[in-house]
């Protein structure tokens, strides 16, 4: 077997076996098999395409590339979610602890936030002291005295779909189905779950921006879960506008308070409960997802939810006094306020463009090395189909860059298109579809 | 512009412009754009194609890569051959004298044998003295004295094409037309000639085992050379058999001065004639190809030719004595008879096998550091469609490796398969193109 023969054969469109495919990920991950040999490999299988089989074997060499986390000590169902990324998307930080609260245990490993997406670790971060950077056996530890972890990627696991990511990012291979699948799944197989929820996002905010791309990505990572014997449910969600109201790490970590101390009900609760009630259902703690919604209101209602968040957060280093009264959190420099010049129905609103703004304000980075600023960020308060009037507040900006405020006032302007006639409101759960 | 956009591109099948394909050439040819970005590139354009126009724009920014040579100090119209590579094809030792001695400049640039074919430069160089490395300026006066130059590549020459070639080599991007094209042409373009006969050849010892690939890669380079305002025509011959009966590089320039000095008349002399003539009708010195190939003929019977190609080999500076009388030329210490063990008639011949035999028998290279042996080789007597008997001799090898003796014999005997009935002799020119 050599890698050229490899290469030869998905360029021709021919379909690979599992030793091929655990042959190209294992020499490249070991430095074998050179990055322009790989990359070659690459450009053939993103235009030929893998089918099924061949999208669990990738899954399975990059998993196998590195350490998969024996959670067996830990008594109880292990079941996480994956979102595939937004603006204002905060669901984990509520459904964490209102799943861990429900008795289901969450081992959530999750990433930070690139271009126009937050990530949940800059988000639990932008609480003073948050350590996110545990280790395997802190990892454990925390996860058996409260029911829930969230920490970041460590370097033993999927060391492979580090090198590979890097390689697509250069190479005009990224948007390709089973290459993120398999970056996904190899991660999250990686923590030893019994089930996954995946939250796929569908919309001008999200990186599948036509509904049919998300249901292909959905259906590539339930069957890739399937083949691992993973109890999987996709739900395809609407990424039309940002969810909630809040977009910015602490301001994010603020709005999820809110919605644990049952203070709002908007949009942001009701796509939480549902992951949160998929999750209770695929644990084991409730007939249904229904059921398991109910669970998940209630837990939220008496206080239980956010009691496990303060204790997720005490056990993570973190200062639970901010979580208590978030008042006492430090300002941005500057704040403005934005407001509509025009009177009418909200129609459309471009959520990439308010997470661009975001990023430009201080909150999210363009590189990985990028700095961020937790304080900063946006509170934006359209919806679609929402009435507006001339001299209404859009949104108001928080940062401590004086220097783009007009330019990130300007940009929110121009994400907002107004209309006389009223446009009906997207639906937020597009579809569930239980693998 | 930048490399992924370009890439992207390609991927998704565009149609990439005379700019975007000279940027990628340029920035890879200085080290700007990285290996494995420019594999990614090559295996999209391997994938997707490159039609017509890229394939020219391809073409002239490998040829702008390095040094366009300036031959319009010497007078006449300069004409080259360029064939596409077989076993026991030495046309370009009889065509070049037989041309330059029509009165039409042959500025020959050629290659090395690499795996079952042989290369001109190896085989002039067998002749001892004979130098293929002269530097331009020793090129041109050459050229200029005798009508006729042979040489290898320079570093000055397309450039690019080196560095291409070796990721293709590594990336399973070497069968590609487009490319293919542009690096045979790229560098005969620099040779600043006006016209080109192009032998591209079919069959099992061509690069092209089908005639419909051999068609195509002849529209394609005619098509390159077309839009360069070259003169061309292109000949389909037949490579289902070694061309004459000597392979190997002492046994081939034998051949050639049997050839030169009209002691055979055989497919060698035949396509020698007709590729020949068409370099004479090309540079104007005959009113067609028929009346190219009677003044070839006639070179050759009344002595010219061969006369000419003892000035070229004396210029160049070979020792002319081992032309005269090539019986003082070293030998092998090992020869080998091998007879056929059956009776009928020969139905088919593995050519590539028979190259690849002479490789074993120390005439040629399967790594391009590999030392030949200029005395090796086979005298090879079948040819299809001949009536054979048991004991009848097949091939003489030549070698001084007794190891391989055996497995040789064995080797050119299992090429060779009889059977009762007669087969046709396969067609030597195919198709003649003129574009």
């Amino acid at each position: 077997m050599n890698a050229i023969e490899i290469i030869k054969k998905k360029r021709d469109g021919g379909k690979l076996t599992s030793r091929e495919i655990e042959f190209m990920i294992s020499n490249f991950t070991a430095g074998i098999i050179p990055d322009y040999q790989f990359s070659a490999f690459l450009m053939a299988a993103f235009i030929r395409g893998l089918d099924k089989s061949e999208t669990s074997y990738l899954t399975e060499s990059m998993l196998n590339s590195g350490k998969i986390i024996d959670l067996s000590a830990i008594e109880g169902s292990k079941i996480d979610k994956h979102s595939t990324g937004g603006v204002g998307d905060k669901t984990s930080l509520i459904l964490t602890p209102v799943v861990a609260a429900a008795g289901v245990k969450v081992p959530m490993i999750s990433g930070r936030g690139l271009g126009h997406t937050g990530g949940t670790l800059d988000k639990l971060e932008s609480i003073p002291g948050f350590r996110t950077d545990l280790n395997l056996s802190k990892y454990k530890s925390v996860l058996k005295k409260c029911g829930a972890v969230m920490i970041g990627q460590t370097k033993d696991i999927a060391p492979a779909d580090k090198l590979i990511y890097a390689l697509r990012d250069v190479t005009a291979t990224v948007e390709s189905i089973p290459f993120i699948t398999a970056s996904i799944m190899s991660k999250k197989l990686a923590e030893g779950i019994e089930g996954l929820v995946l939250d796929v996002k569908t919309g001008s905010g999200a990186f599948m921006k036509k509904q049919s791309d998300a249901l292909e990505l959905a259906a590539s990572l339930g069957n890739t879960a399937k083949a691992f014997d993973k109890k999987v449910i996709a739900f395809i969600t609407d990424m039309n506008q940002p969810l909630g109201n809040y977009i910015g790490n602490w301001l994010e970590v603020y709005e999820s308070i809110l919605v644990l101390k049952n203070e709002i009900k908007n949009d942001l609760y009701e796509l939480s409960v549902t992951l949160a009630g998929a999750m209770i259902y695929l644990g084991g703690k409730s007939k249904n997802i229904v059921e398991g919604k109910k669970i998940a209101a209630e837990l939220i209602s008496n206080g239980k939810a956010f009691e496990k968040f303060t204790e997720i957060t005490e056990l993570q280093g973190g200062d639970v006094s901010f979580l208590l009264k978030p008042e006492k959190y430090p300002a941005s420099k500057y704040r403005k306020e934005i407001l509509s010049d025009k009177t009418g129905f909200i129609k459309t609103i471009d959520a990439y463009r308010i997470g661009m703004t975001s990023v430009m304000l201080g909150a999210g980075r363009l590189k990985k090395e990028d700095k961020i600023d937790p304080k900063a960020g946006i509170i934006f308060y359209p919806k679609i189909g929402m009435k507006i009037k001339k001299g209404d507040l859009i949104a108001e900006i928080f940062t401590d860059n004086k220097d783009v405020l007009d330019a990130a006032s300007d940009s929110i302007k121009n994400s907002v298109e107004i209309s006389r006639e009223k446009t009906p409101p997207p639906k937020l759960v597009k579809k569930k579809i239980e693998f």
